[in-house]
């Protein structure tokens, strides 16, 4: 990879090149010490400029729709609203490994063509640690290039969507009716994160089904989810491919950040993401240091085992693999 | 406190004499450096014997009737199972600081009296890691002294069921009708945990109420909360004061465990515990060594305000105080 000056990759994110701006978030995908070194200067630079868009989370399973959706509120944002765009897509699940970005772009076909879109696929290689850090230091760049809603997107079936209610300002879950009455494979917790419960595809027969399932969400949530920073979450029947209610959604969207805003609830999430993002990058790293330690690395499958099958107690393991650690410092 | 030896906790331990026992709890529970290392030989004397109980947690709001429940579900176990018990009461909310075991005992009365129950209140003092460890340890010495059956009972209202869960094989939630459609004030997530909801108090007017409430939940685990390990959810009405389905709660109870056993399921879960509780140890203790280191110490609140109020990155503060963190080695 050809890399900038930090002062190139700053002024053309804030000019809202696109080029550099692809370019700015390749970087910041680099595991290159040298890369990072650069990423972070960028980022330091950039940060200034960032926080000022909409950070929206839009979960579901395969086949949900997610990205007909994305393109549909994409366009009306564009086409009604008068605003730009930008979607992240993480799939750390996917295993083909960074650069499908063709594949993400037709998946949203009008989107694709609009200047004030810009549309961009994780890269799905690296853990999820991985891919966290990397998602949320792209929504810095795209906050600085001057993108007002940032959505990002993930398939809810591992652990995608804590790290995505993590860094978003909204979350959003996208389900179909018909798919059983589960929450489709969903992953445990999802809807204690959720601000809005849209059940796509109600269109054609699938009406009434889609309004059934709704109104099924809509009572479970209620049983099961009390509203959390004064936002009793809302459920919704929609179709991406028809575009109703996709506007209504956009209101629920306005409507929350309304009341966010005005309770210091939108404010305060943040600041506490942040303390939180820090804290987890101190933890990652102390961890890893640990896990690399020669004496360390050496005893832990072994204890590991002896603990698995109980012939070493896990208060006893932990103490020796700390014994290990401060015996032989690297 | 008075000291034994090792082998005088062991051997007493193995006896179940009940006054030791209590000693070799109150021993675990002592943050002391030196109470802290014959802890650890007699957990690792008393490792070998343990892993023999069912682990069942027992969370539910105050008011509940955990206590009426538990004295309840014990006396069926001891007069009409042929069983013996114990009842480990986690509270780490509570204000009180350790050794109101009358005030615990009361609440049990019927067991509190019975030769084969043994009842524990944990200390409340110290932090929710503390209470956990605390917990785990105070199992594996009751398993050594022989009860078959641990009840660990906790009010669901902080991390403590999330705690709970990662140290049993049966998660009950108790819940009872009336006290509003939701889910009383319990965390989130606490019913993606759950292996059966008992909707208590369910005796002369309440019946019906009680009935009700648990066809709502009913319905709600099956739309949100999909099998684990080949286990649905269960629901049941019952009553602790008239002793109507605690039976059938203890026959649920069983039935999971004939499941579980015969899946294997069980087992992998335990070993995946003890797996991950040393890990939780591990990362505990790093962390705790970081916050106290001096340079680490002095800057780290400057530091978490600035990333706080946005003037500082997550990861710039990250990398500072890492930087900190080595390049004074204490």
């Amino acid at each position: 990879m050809k890399r900038l000056s930090v002062a190139q990759y700053t002024e053309g994110i804030l000019a809202n090149q696109r080029t550099t701006l692809a370019r700015a978030i390749t970087l910041i995908e680099s595991d290159l010490a040298s890369d990072r070194a650069l990423a972070e200067e960028v980022l330091e630079a950039c940060l200034p400029h960032s926080g000022n868009s909409r950070r929206i989370g839009v979960a579901g399973p395969p086949g949900a729709g997610k990205s007909t959706f994305l393109d549909a509120i994409g366009m009306h944002l564009i086409e009604e609203q008068d605003e730009n765009l930008a979607v992240l897509s993480i799939d750390p699940s996917s295993p083909i490994s960074g650069g499908s970005i063709l594949g993400d772009k037709t998946r949203m076909e009008r989107l694709a063509a609009e200047p004030r879109a810009f549309l961009r696929p994780s890269p799905s290689r690296g853990h999820l640690g991985g891919v966290a850090r990397r998602t949320r230091e792209a929504i810095l760049l795209l906050e600085a290039a001057g993108y007002r809603n940032v959505f990002i997107e993930t398939v809810g079936v591992g652990q995608s969507e804590v790290t995505l209610r993590s860094m978003t300002d909204f979350f959003l879950l996208l389900l179909i009716p018909g798919a059983g009455d589960e929450l489709q494979g969903m992953k445990r917790g999802i809807l204690e994160m959720t601000d809005l419960v849209a059940v796509n595809k109600a269109d054609g027969d699938n009406r009434a089904r889609a309004e059934q399932a709704r109104q099924a969400y809509a009572f479970g949530l209620h049983l099961f989810r009390p509203a959390q920073d004064g936002w009793q979450p809302r459920t919704i029947a929609c179709s991406a491919l028809s575009g109703e209610n996709i506007g209504s959604i956009w209101q629920i969207i306005r409507e929350h950040e309304a009341q966010q805003t005005a309770s210091g609830a939108k404010a305060e999430r943040r600041r506490q993401q942040s303390l939180d993002w820090m804290r987890s990058q101190l933890q990652d790293q102390l961890e890893s240091e640990f896990r690399r330690h020669p004496a360390v690395a050496a005893a832990l499958p072994s204890l590991e085992r002896e603990v698995r099958e109980g012939h070493v107690s896990p208060s006893a393991a932990a103490r020796r693999l700390l014994a290990l650690f401060h015996r032989n410092p690297t």
